[in-house]
């Protein structure tokens, strides 16, 4: 039994050290290729964020399928890529028409399917469409905003990460009072406000060196800190809520040590439709 | 036995005539009430429809319950309301911006309410917003269509009973081959087939009594009869399947013995916002 224990002991180790290996790895090349196809904008970044958000579909159907769901994914893909396609053709169809297509098709293709519950299917189908397709969806609207575009997206992204960091750092020395137990056991209450003060210090950074010119005053600038350092944390907690009832630990391996894509773009489909929603209503865009 | 069974049979009996007594009752009311808003357009049909789609809401909740979901139905009707509201009142907010809103909410409270189905809870709300808000809610765009909107609503609900109606008889005296007995046993194709006929026949019966003038031509008149005969019998066979999945045989009791809202709507949440595609993509609003 010890050598067993000792085997798996080492296992596991091994485990650890093959996934701080890759997850190393993929930050080398993911961060830089990351913030190239940011600073490119255009057909680049469109084209990778399609790319994630259909990936995201695929993770999404993999969670339902583990409560016997079996939604339709290839419909819920191809409404994805209209909802995108909407977005940059505003002339030719607009994303209502599509969300009301796939709404349509949702519920008239089931019908002959003889799934064992056509209604997670259904819901699943229109649910995606609205979380990854509107929401994740977002990070290409606010790549898309004339002239600032590119400022807001990496501060969006690096504050969010630095909000990762912060929490993490303090939460595990810190961290005593948990936030939901239940929902995502390590999660404290230190870290997390130390990742919403994180948050608020990196966009202040960047407003006093001038990084917004005379486009966001300081009120703005915290308010975008409390989105992408407060908000976006609620995304994670909502992931690892529907990874928990699935029995799932990552949504898939697609970014190695890193999980899924739903696993890293958790807090940026709360954090990117939001900072677009102020900018908007505040007629910053 | 024999006595039970016999008991059990007159209260059946009594239970269908009771059935027909309401559903005169509310045929008698119903409908004349039903075309008066039509009539009346404006506020009337707005306040009459909201109120629909907010039992419809509830009546999903329900279908939802029965699946040891708990979707949260405060936040749908209230998303609900925010979709009308939004269509309404363009300058004020759109509804890509309540639809993004009400996902947000909807991933971000479902955290803390330690309910068994997450999943089926978030996504059971956007589902709700799509089916009734954007499917339903096109009634609304219809009948405020410019000029038309009277004719082309009233068409559309005469057209759609019309075609309810054949299907009935035409299935009852000749109904053989089913279309889809795990769905819906009683339905045949040739019932189905004549209310497809049936429907474009009071459509072309309209168009050559001149009732749409020189707004529609004869091939939007065979499609919209396609949309209201055809189509919309998909939009009941799907709330067929998320009745049988969930166990009951009404959606509620709403409307006596005609069911509930989602029970007598549910052709008109495909015939709706298909009809109101077609006019829009071949410009003719």
């Amino acid at each position: 039994m010890k050598h067993v224990n000792l085997n798996s002991q080492n296992s596991v180790f091994m485990a650890i050290t093959e996934n701080k290996k890759s997850r190393t790895l993929v930050n080398l090349i993911g961060v830089p290729s990351l913030l190239f196809v940011m600073w490119q904008g255009g057909y680049w970044f469109i084209g990778v964020f399609t790319a994630l958000i259909l990936l995201a579909a695929l993770e999404l159907s993999d969670l339902v399928r583990q409560q016997k769901g079996n939604p339709l994914t290839y419909l819920l893909m191809a409404g994805l890529i209209g909802l995108i396609f909407a977005q940059l053709c505003e002339g030719a169809i607009d994303q209502i028409s599509i969300l009301i297509l796939v709404g349509l098709l949702s519920l008239c293709v089931e019908i002959f399917r003889g799934e064992d519950k056509p209604l997670l299917n259904m819901a699943t189908v229109n649910f995606g469409m609205i979380w990854l397709g509107l929401l994740l969806g977002s990070l290409i609207s606010v790549r898309l905003i004339p002239e600032h575009g590119f400022t807001i997206t990496v501060a969006m992204f690096v504050s969010v990460w630095t909000c990762d960091t912060f929490a993490f750092i303090v939460g595990s020395k810190f961290g005593k009072t948990k936030v939901l137990p239940s929902v995502s056991p390590k999660k404290s209450w230190e870290g997390s406000i130390a990742g919403l003060v994180g948050a608020i210090l990196f966009m202040l950074i960047l407003f006093y060196n001038g990084a917004f010119g005379d486009w966001l005053c300081l009120t703005d600038v915290i308010a975008i800190g409390f989105i992408t350092g407060g908000f976006s944390q609620l995304g994670d907690f909502a992931e690892s809520l529907l990874k928990r009832e699935a029995g799932v630990k990552d949504t898939s391996d697609y970014l190695q040590g890193h999980g899924g894509i739903l696993d890293r773009f958790d807090s940026l489909a709360i954090a990117a439709p939001l900072t677009y929603l102020y900018l908007q209503y505040m007629s910053l865009i």
